[in-house]
């Protein structure tokens, strides 16, 4: 491969601010970024618009929506009939926002797409600091992921090798916030809520909001969330 | 949990012989199967009528069709607009019906399904002799992917851990064939064939009909492959 083509990576996108910050990140160390979501039966389908806005906005050459339709194996608040909670104190446990295997199975996708690309950098927004009450938010399970990526693939076992990013691992909310804003990314593109409206407007009050709101909080940005 | 209560397990299910015996297995071990089949655009759905009918025919429990749809990503005789091959004769190279992380994939739904069943026991029929230029058959792989799955999910942080079964892994086509036999599986239920007609009758001429006419003969059994 030429040195002078630019190297390609399969970015995770959601549409909220973290991974917006994952793609701009991407785009700064001269990655050409093919932007990826999953529409895995979430109630707020309002993210895949905004990931196709934020991808776009953000310079990524290409964006793609692959479906799994994970509703039919139910049991997360996003997929079936449980409610959102609000304002939830405890973060003890794990919450049942939690979607079953959810980042496995994305990461899978991205995995499968980035061997056809012949790309062999995959890059996510995975956070272990305001989430780390999901297992699969950790850096022991990107670890996990890069190994079995590694003996899964063609590229992995006949090429130099599968790396998954997770850049903003360490990150908090403010933190995240203040490197968007280094980088140039307009926060008011993306949507982070759990159920966001039909245009994108959040509702201030699930999890999500909650921890995004006090991210700008913390790091002195002004709040520029669309809310309902 | 009462020691009355069976075992859960997951089983993927392709609707091909390796699958059925994989079932088998399962339910002499006493497991309670749970059978899934994941959809993931491929040329032949015959397979997915047969997942069903298999599953049913073999005690499972219940069987379910997860889609993921994989076209959009490409890179594959069995789900893009490549030509599948017919008599083969180099193996040597990785073929071109190989489905970009086609098992990263199905074993990560199956690992979400475990997850809402209250399972740790995920089987499939991966098999490192016939296949053994696929990455995602080999013995490195399930144990990279069991790995993954006891630090991506709350079964695996929390409970006793999560094993995934590949019992069929050292075993010749032959092998499967006499085990079958062995268990009782009515293997004319089954399609193996990559381009099956809509009434699951095998085309006789492609890599997984040819792998599976040739175990029967190697095993000494009448093939009761239903050809077009």
């Amino acid at each position: 491969m030429s040195d002078h083509l630019p190297r390609k990576a399969v970015v995770l996108v959601s549409g909220g601010m973290d991974s917006a910050v994952t793609i701009a990140l991407a785009r700064e160390q001269g990655y050409q970024v093919h932007a990826l979501s999953v529409a895995y039966g979430q109630r707020h389908n309002s993210e895949l618009a905004a990931s196709e806005r934020v991808s776009r906005m953000l310079g990524a050459v290409e964006h793609k929506t692959v479906s799994v339709d994970l509703r039919s194996i139910g049991g997360s608040a996003l997929t079936a009939d449980i409610d959102v909670p609000l304002d939830t104190a405890d973060r003890s446990d794990i919450p049942v926002t939690y979607v079953p295997a959810r980042n496995t199975i994305m990461l899978s996708i991205a995995l499968g797409w980035a061997e056809v690309l012949g790309s062999s950098d995959l890059w996510c927004g995975v956070n272990a600091v305001d989430y780390s009450g999901y297992p699969d938010c950790r850096p022991a399970f990107i670890e996990a992921f890069e190994t079995l990526a590694n003996v899964a693939t063609k590229a992995g076992v006949e090429g130099a090798g599968i790396r998954v990013h997770a850049p903003l691992m360490r990150m908090s909310k403010a933190d995240i916030a203040r490197e968007g804003q280094r980088l140039g990314v307009d926060f008011s593109m993306t949507v982070s809520c759990y159920q966001a409206d039909g245009d994108g407007r959040a509702c201030g009050h699930c999890d999500a909001c909650r921890l995004r709101a006090q991210g700008f909080r913390e790091a002195g940005i002004d709040d520029p969330t669309r809310y309902a």
